[in-house]
């Protein structure tokens, strides 16, 4: 077995033969909804929350994907399962979840079913290695994040263009800059592919939930502050809001907590990741029983990574 | 030859075979633009300004398609010649383009060049044949378009979901309902697939182009508007501005100048196609040289279409 | 006592007496305020809050209604008491408050003072009571709420053409259809005539008091949320909240608690009513010592009630 | 004859006895149209545009009035004639339409048709005398005019608490003033009952007709101004546009041209009326062939008028 | 010493040679920002506040004052200190701190570094004597405040012109009139110099942190209403909420709660001021030491102060 | 006479004399307004328009600077005359105008006259010289434009932070962009210190008045377009109309027609400036009689210079 083995539309093909016609309409006008779902130590982290979201999904877009709730979990582990042994020790998992309104026919007027496609992607871990200590730098595009009463920001919808060209804009600054995106109003919403956070008076800040996407790991932290007597705020805010911040970061199902070093320019904050981030970060270590950050290091090159591991064991001290 | 070719990133391949990875782009998130370009009596028409267009929707989103617009247009009009022995005299077909970005490829961080799909569909007659006498029924659903600040309706971008909404509410009152979508200030702005007319005091008003897409078919109609001696008014119009009008129609690359027989259930005008309507569609056939509403007409089974062929002689005097 | 007795700007006169000039500006210009009560077995419920309200609605209007809130208590207990005779013992009485600037004299430049309309209007109990089971379809409508800073939701003024118009709208969709009216920012507000709730996770949703009226069971339904224990959350919601929600419910003055069944056709949660909003019913029944939903069904046929009759003992346990 | 005759729903009564029921809708939840003409010289003036403006309201609020264009339009002439024993040789009247969709009789669930009120109203000379030579003053309100996406403002609806809350905030400044309201934009777009213009490089501006009523003396002045060469600029304007103005003036049924003197205390142009102003007063003055000017004045005591007319005498070179 | 000491970039200097450049760009384009700083009984209240905030707008604005915060802090103190001996013992000062980014050299393209000045202000008591007794007329103007989006309200910016207008527009009502901005959706925001409250069934409510100036008053008032025991509510409010409110007052650092009398010709509650409002400027006074309306009222004219004093110890019971 | 000669508030000082307090409410809140007039061949440019504008921003703000307009024209060209000696003959001003509502007396409740600055700034010619050949980058800042119902852009008011702000996010990506500032709906406005132009189907498209600076060199393009024979037109546009533009440029008082090598990194048109802007150039030196580019060039080095005339004799054919 050399290569990754993908579900699609009820079987088990390998990568290079999962195909889709360029009828699809996943394909020709982006008639679809997606999931990404993480394994951490080779187990995917809280399915069922991902499942319901993909439901909720696809009955805001009126797609049937065919399968029941029980049935795309079983299919999900499976998928996972058969993948499993092409994933190195210290690898994880990102699982995808991608599924279209399928097409019609050539010819006729005959629908297809859904196209389901579930396949596991590596994580790459070099990508934020570096950023959980040095962060990231926002910039604010003028591109505006669609409004809830175009499309919901709550559905993840396989129409990704207003990200991309938001990230485009903020690419303009520092090929690394993540875009910040703002409301039709100016509040800040979310990055092309996080949620967003701050602390202000060691409160824990952030957009509320109509503008955003509901992540799942934006629930998780909710439940970790909960636990560790944080106190969550969520509300409309602006980008002053996080220049004035103690510290800030960014969380999605990839990089859970990276720090924010910078808002166009205006440093947050002191040492990386602040303190309240720190908290979050090794509680959620502690929830899921192993040390993220130190895993994402590790596939760095020996001596950069070396570094950073004792950069990273002095900042927890 | 039984099948259509198709034209997929440099190669000529059986429709059947015209496949993209689940990894491209285009298909995880609607990562592409797209064309729909008409042939009239087997002749691709204004085949420079769909490519115009095509070329100004992928510098909007950064995507390079890696062909200049001579070839562009030369293997747009190949994939009409090899498919041509497939048509049937009195058919048409709808060139299609789908370019999406393309994806990385499995386990490197290298990025494929972007995705090229032309492909043509056989024009599907029978939709619309009864409509050019007996006109749509417009319902004006809650979801409202995506603002020119979030994503530009002037490019033609495989983000469709905001569209297939609308749809969807506006098909509860009738399957047949053809959405009328307004922007966020509750102008009417275009329909799920189609650009919008209506006439007032003889005059051809139309939304601004801020809102919609820039359609073809628009700019042909102004042209002919232009030639009949047809004031044409671009502005900000409202539902009522439509259930007042004198005659209303749509119009798209496939139905030319489709009448609207009501809005939310209040009619419009009288006979159908109204009287400016009716000289639009004529100018518009002496333009191609045929009648397409003809042709449209002929594809019904035989008895519906003669009758339908009778009452549109004599609707036409 | 063969009619019922309406008070008239000072007096008592029988229904079928009760009228107003054509000149009155409550007829030719919309300028009055209004208010409903209900009786529950016979007596008035929370009339001070509807007082209360009905000179908050006559303050922001800038009319003097010429009588104290005392008098407009007491006149009001007294029109109720005047009309019980004629009221059936399983019956009950919705009684009405329009209040108008009156009218300038014709020929003159004096204005009358207020007109000051109180009258009981039986409450048609087979209106919804199939609903309390079966629940009630909504519809978004296109046409948006007046926003506050035109004309404010919580004053109760005779203007509705706004509610109208959203109701024609949705009952394209079916005639029973009720409008579920969005904000200019596409939260979900209120209904034609009654205030939204959903539960999620639990909590008891509804959007919050800026863009919707007041309503008196609103609050009736906050005091008894507190005392079940059930969380209260009043925030922006958008159609997407509730399709995903596990129960839905809208309350009037009437109608207390009218289950949702769908919303734009997506059927919303499952046994009608809902846990959360059974628990809601039952304990509003305590409250006012009646159970209304039996009431309500007693009104239909004979064999229609029994059997709706016996379905609601069923479940409620 | 010592009253009014008043057509009420198919029948002529004395106004004296014109009621409606305080059921009517059009009482209870001010759910009707309107209209008023005016006559000049004891002849209705543009009666068929009243009539189609009239139709196009009814259209939008879904209300059948009973009567076909034809009828409505002999009735309402039935009605000046009826009633111009009662008018003085100098005075003229403006005729009203009140239209309400009726009401549900008691006890049933059956609705009446449409009530429909027609009656005239002697035009009060004396308000706007006195302005045709002074002026008056214009203040913008907080108030925002309600959104075509809420309410259509193209149609007459008996909604105006949005115009009244504006004018009293208005006349807080001034028991003279009138309220210039705004749109959501912070555009100007026309008074509680008139329509605003003003002159700038010579050029006749005005709103566009998207939030104003579409007035039918704005109509006659782009006639008039047509005529006379001078440009007409419908557009999106601001406070500013009208402080540096050359000259301004309201337009409305009653009084055609009437100057502004001020806009929030800041006076606009010199001698009123203005220059282009004046032209227009006059043109149409000849296009009813009356100075109603004039005829306003001469209803102010004795001495007053005396001396206006003679200052109008000069204004008018 | 016969006149203050100012403190300016750099150097102390007397107030009447306190001068910057005509070609300052504080000057020149309101490049600039502020703060002010009340005494209570000669000490800087809450100071470190103040200078939090002031470096808060600095890093919007990207303006490098070129002090530390405790060099700030330091010099702020020093100017205090340097003018108290020209204080009356019953008077105190605001302490004045504005900054510019300084300017371009003539001739040159080097920019100075910001220019700092630091000035005292004697307190003008009388302004505000009687309105703690009497209370304030606050009037809704037809100009917005500026949105986040295009400035922050947060950073105190010497960019005054949009509450300038605001309080011209107020002032047509009433030469005393408070503006009372709204945002772009019509919520109430904050006078031109104040944060704004009111009561409402025994809460303190506000509006929210996102279109006001964070004011330290108003975190003041926060502690103070923890202390107390009364519910603090920050919410989106419309004038409506005001009007029908049981008291309102503004908070500035000067006039620490000045009640309201009334919104737009409306009477807001009634004794001056509320029975809530007493409490916290009690609590406040508790906190500083000094009875400070006492103080206000001391100023007024002789017979004035006794007779307001003797009201305002009745007040107090 | 070695340094430039001032007017301030009555008085001609030297520039390093020309002071105003720090008390003075322009630089305490930007409470004042300005102009900035060019001459060209040491003579003013269109001074009368100039002036006009300057009053129109008075009157809006209500300061009375205590001149008349032509005592306003005789300062203004004496402040030219008296500094003309110390102009170089290839050289040329930008006169400024300053004018605040002055300031409180301290100590007293006596407001000053208003503050009136007119000075003269030597142009900086090599700020744009190698622009007219090579174009500027334009960047879409995240800042929005302030709206006109906060403060109206036509009124040129010394509160630029907003356009400050828009120019720091917009040189995060190249220390010499120029951010294209949008309105609150997306659409493009302006620059910070210019107004923007782009050439589409050979039309000269510019935003409409109501959100930019009503330039003068504005006003002069237009009347060059009219006599060159080409159709301007005044719009809402989007970003995307001018990445699809044929060329673009922007135009001041100072820096007529610049032209724009990129918006967002996007190249707009080919070689610079593009045929139109060429011909614009070329009318407008004919206009004023000498060759504005090759005296910018001039003021470069001498080989620099070289180079860059013999391009810009070439480009010019």
């Amino acid at each position: 077995m050399s290569e990754r083995t993908v579900y699609l539309s009820g079987e088990f093909v390998p990568e290079s033969e999962a195909k889709v016609s360029i009828y699809d309409r996943g394909f020709t006008s982006g008639d679809g909804i997606y999931e990404a779902t993480r394994t951490f130590g080779h187990k995917l982290f809280r399915l069922d929350e991902h499942i319901d979201r993909l439901f909720n999904s696809l009955a805001y877009v009126r797609i049937d994907c065919g399968l029941s709730r029980d049935e795309m979990t079983a299919v999900s582990e499976e998928v996972v399962d058969r993948n499993l042994p092409l994933l190195g020790g210290d690898d994880d998992y990102a699982l995808w979840h991608v599924i279209s309104r399928g097409m019609r026919l050539p010819g006729t007027s005959t629908m297809t079913g859904a196209t389901v496609a579930i396949f596991p992607q590596p994580v790459d871990f070099t990508r934020y290695a570096r950023s959980y200590l040095e962060g990231v730098p926002l910039v604010t595009p003028a591109t505006r994040r669609i409004p809830p009463q175009s499309l919901d920001p709550k559905a993840k919808i396989t129409n990704k263009m207003n990200h991309n060209i938001a990230a485009f804009e903020a690419q303009q600054a520092d090929p690394n800059a993540i875009p910040l995106m703002l409301d039709l109003d100016g509040n800040i919403c979310e990055t092309d592919t996080a949620n967003v956070f701050f602390i202000t008076n060691g409160k824990l800040c952030t957009p509320k939930a109509r503008t955003v996407l509901g992540g799942i790991t934006r629930m998780v932290l909710f439940e970790l502050a909960a636990k560790l007597g944080i106190e969550v705020v969520e509300d409309d805010f602006t980008p002053f809001d996080m220049y004035a911040a103690e510290e800030a970061f960014i969380s999605g199902t990839s990089g859970t907590v990276v720090p924010v070093r910078s808002l166009n320019g205006t440093e947050i904050g002191g040492a990386l990741p602040g303190g309240v981030s720190l908290r979050l970060v090794q509680a959620r270590n502690d929830m899921i029983g192993m040390d993220c950050v130190a895993q994402s290091i590790r596939h760095l090159g020996d001596n950069e990574s070396k570094e950073l591991l004792s950069a990273w064991e002095e900042r927890q001290g």
